[in-house]
């Protein structure tokens, strides 16, 4: 059988056949039930003589291979989501093409030309949505996907798995509040990412539930790295009223600020108190082991290989936005302030 | 075009017929020189009759995917090795499909099966050598490959990629006689991966040249993880006489040692050395920073991937076997012992 991939009908075409907006196309392809059921008929009538659903319908003429896309590779957390998408693809002989974007749109370009070459059955995004022009060309490929951590709300209806990052945010500035803290700082990530903003709100519902007004000098925005836990906590612990206690929205970033505190000649957490945000295979030997909320990578790198395969055999996912459960892993980084009297001073 | 994936021509049928051995079919698919000219012919000819090379040589017949199998995803050191082939496979349009095989051989049964219906164009294998029915597959799959980090010698023509382990393990023991150390720990990796032992005989080579008998109470054998090196290095320091000195074979299990030393009430450097092998991104991060001895992981996968490629476009690599460089990185684990006089204790 011929391949598809040169010549094929888009969605436009459907779209403009049928006398509908590609947004209703393109609900009929991922199974919506908001589409009236006259409408769904034609449309999917007008899918099935052009072929265009053959590929996502039919085992016969699938590829068995999904495709992952991280912005980068630079840290164990993509390996933590590689471990959960590589085990469900792995089980459904299905293989995994791992691509790095480098946030680059001539890289993404390049991985749309390997992905429309290799025919693959489906990608998953993570932490990044699809760049303006790649969106479109995504859409009219009529390619399933599925984004992990999206950056922002999606634009149109592509499924997506995250964390309940306001919750986990929360609850370890709760557990700061718990031991005394009150100069809680914190070193969030890039404000583009929707992850980023839920844990530093949850940071200001936890001071605010506590009436601990937030402190805006006290909040850093760093980019998860190691580099920026290191610079942006150096620069709080260097202020004239330090905080007892730094929250930072990753565990990289957590590092970043134990160093900060070695280097002041602060003990971690006689000193000063860090919180990180993951749960990463090192946190629990970082010494001290790092107090952290733990968000489940590789279930949700699982949970999204799952989302996708069944959207390639056509079928419907019960649910279309996912938000797995964080929780507070507590450790050795977190005590109480160093000077109990200090709570008072705020 | 037909496929080639079914009912073709198999090594051994090509041997049978030239009237060879299978490792000699091999020497001329590999494009190995030590083979007679007139032999070479005859070969190349029943390849070419058999359309045997046509996927290697031909690029219509390219499927634009390699494989890279791991035995575990479960190390920040994987996705090292993965950021370098990534890059070169991105950059030739390739996708490089991300497998993990378990040390299990239904696994590694299942992900052949994979690779057979994607028609991959290669694989690397990554500290793992093809199980002994895996090997007979491969090979009369004629599929191009290249080992990481090779568990053992490899029993045919395949190329490897690793470090320089031996010189590695030596210039990390060398430092810490330098710095007066006489009671050198060490926490060597799987004895069945040629690495390990690379770096062991490094150490009792470092020891040797100075004169210092290898104590058999003082090595450990771990499996590169956090947790082995914490409970080794428990075990060490709980002697009658521990060690002055650490070095592990991994970073992960210097980071445990860091652990064990902690929970010991012991300061790193100041009451006991750690030397790590690896330089993964955190190793900087760690408190104090891992003096560590680098190898050059993304650099090892972007040279793999580099000579698979080769391989795949039919051309010869220069060399099947390359070692690259490891150098010593020192940072803030590594000082004087604490007692100037042990050193002439022993």
């Amino acid at each position: 059988m011929a391949s598809d991939s040169a010549g094929r009908v888009t969605i436009a075409d459907i779209a403009r056949e049928a006398g509908v907006s590609l947004p209703t196309v393109s609900r009929v392809l991922n199974g919506r039930s908001d589409v009236a059921a006259a409408t769904r008929r034609r449309i999917e009538d007008l899918l099935a003589e052009h072929g265009y659903r053959r590929r996502a319908s039919g085992a016969a003429n699938r590829a068995n291979l999904i495709d992952l896309v991280f912005n980068d590779l630079d840290s164990p957390w993509a390996v933590e989501i590689l471990r959960g998408v590589e085990k469900v693809a792995h089980a459904a002989g299905v293989g995994a093409v791992v691509s790095a974007v480098h946030h680059q749109a001539a890289s993404a370009q390049q991985w749309l030309v390997g992905v429309r070459s290799r025919n693959s059955d489906g990608a998953i995004l993570v932490t990044s949505e699809p760049a303006p022009q790649l969106n479109a060309e995504l859409r009219r490929l009529g390619m399933p996907l599925v984004v992990i951590d999206p950056a922002g709300v999606p634009t149109f209806d592509i499924p997506t798995i995250g964390a309940t990052n306001w919750a986990g945010g929360r609850s370890a500035v709760l557990h700061l509040l718990g031991l005394g803290h009150r100069r809680i700082g914190m070193i969030a990530g890039p404000p583009e990412l929707l992850c980023s903003r839920a844990r530093l709100d949850g940071y200001r519902s936890a001071l605010e539930s506590a009436g601990v007004e937030v402190d805006d000098d006290l909040v850093r925005v760093g980019d998860f790295s190691h580099e920026s836990g290191f610079t942006l906590g150096s620069a709080l612990l260097a202020g004239p009223r330090p905080p007892t206690a730094v929250f930072a929205s990753s565990d990289q970033m957590a590092l970043g600020v134990y160093e900060a505190a070695r280097q002041a000649g602060l003990r971690v957490p006689d000193d000063l108190s860090v919180v990180g945000f993951d749960d990463l295979p090192q946190a629990r030997w970082s010494p001290p082991p790092l107090t952290t909320v733990r968000q489940p990578l590789a279930e949700m790198g699982a949970a999204a290989a799952d989302m996708l395969l069944q959207l390639v055999q056509g079928q419907t996912p019960d649910v279309l936005r996912v938000e797995l459960s964080t929780s507070l892993v507590v450790r050795d980084s977190s005590a109480a302030p160093p000077q109990p009297s200090a709570a008072g001073a705020r």
